[in-house]
């Protein structure tokens, strides 16, 4: 690795932009690191929630990265066969130190070829996707195979950040910026998973996920 | 209310990004809501984790707003004693439904008079400072007290953003957006807390802290 730490989120037009600032908020406080936001353009970037983020850096000007992440977000849909940007990752992909994704930001890097025969992580509604790819759907919060690493849907972005700085610095490290940003969860309410809601959430939820991603 | 929800994050130069995002993101699932991002001008704010995030509006021409809220950083330090900041914070916070914030931010709503004879949460490490603005700190990761609610540091964000689209819309619909985000916690570490990280590191954050805040 260099003396640099980059690490690089592609974002793009309706991208879910609490994927990305979660495990960038943990990933910041890596000695050396950068954090790059990285598009086609340096414009201002739409999100799902109605405000944009900034790229920092293009496609074709992001350094090496030493971690490449694929934040979600439904936007991604119209990326599945966007060739510039999938030679980006595979490009970045091929020598990044990690290779790694949350939400259904997985579902990008298996299109471009970044995990056929791997394990991976993705939205709960989203993850039998993943076998169109060549990958192995695993239902945990956060899943590491070899150099791939994978969070679920958009909250786990925060575990999976946590998890990757101990990999970079060590746990010692990871447990500062955990009591830093106080991170000790008490959800109000215990139906963050299709094992623990409703059935008739969990249904509604699939439903509207499987209209966006227009998957039958 | 509004037919149309207005929920406004006041953000600032070297504002922690996540404090915004976190709920930013659980808030824009409330029916005709809209997330405004507030500063004096509309350029590109700088953040403490080296991106950008774009004010959607000014002091000035912000709507009133149904939700106030004021996410945590150090940056605020600078604002303690600006008084267009606090006018905008007053004004809008004598009109709001709720006065709101994340991590630090309640002393900022505490310098601009708006916690006085209020219980609030607040990032642990900066808790005792709420004293200073007649405020009585309450170490929870969400705290209500009459119309105003408050999250603890950074992370709390999420589970504070939680809680207040219950208030809104109601507990059924409030656990649809946490499936819908899977905000089924699994921190990879148990260190999120002062009582459960070890002290060396709690002084050390402490102390960091204190520094960055200019307490002793």
């Amino acid at each position: 690795m260099n003396s640099e730490v980059n690490i690089g989120f592609l974002i793009y037009p309706n991208v879910t932009p609490l994927d990305a600032i979660g495990p960038a908020q943990m990933l910041s406080a890596v000695p050396n690191s950068r954090v790059h936001m990285i598009w086609k353009d340096l414009r201002p970037i739409p999100t799902d929630i109605g405000i944009t983020l900034n790229p920092t850096t293009t496609l074709s000007e992001c350094p090496d990265l030493d971690v490449l992440c694929v934040p979600g977000g439904f936007g991604q849909k119209a990326l599945m066969d966007d060739q510039v940007v999938l030679d980006f990752l595979k490009r970045q992909g091929e020598q990044a130190q990690y290779v790694t994704s949350v939400c259904s930001g997985s579902l990008l890097l298996g299109a471009a070829g970044l995990l056929n025969g791997y394990q991976s992580a993705c939205h709960w509604a989203l993850i039998d996707e993943l076998r169109s790819f060549g990958a192995e759907p695993v239902s945990s919060r956060v899943v590491r195979d070899r150099n791939r690493l994978s969070g679920g849907g958009v909250t786990a972005g925060v575990d999976f950040g946590l998890t990757l700085v101990a990999e970079l610095v060590g746990e010692e490290f990871a447990k500062l910026v955990q009591l830093s940003t106080e991170y000790d969860p008490e959800p109000p309410f215990d139906a963050g998973s299709p094992s623990k809601a409703p059935p008739e959430l969990v249904e509604k939820v699939q439903r509207r996920f499987a209209e966006m991603w227009g998957s039958s």
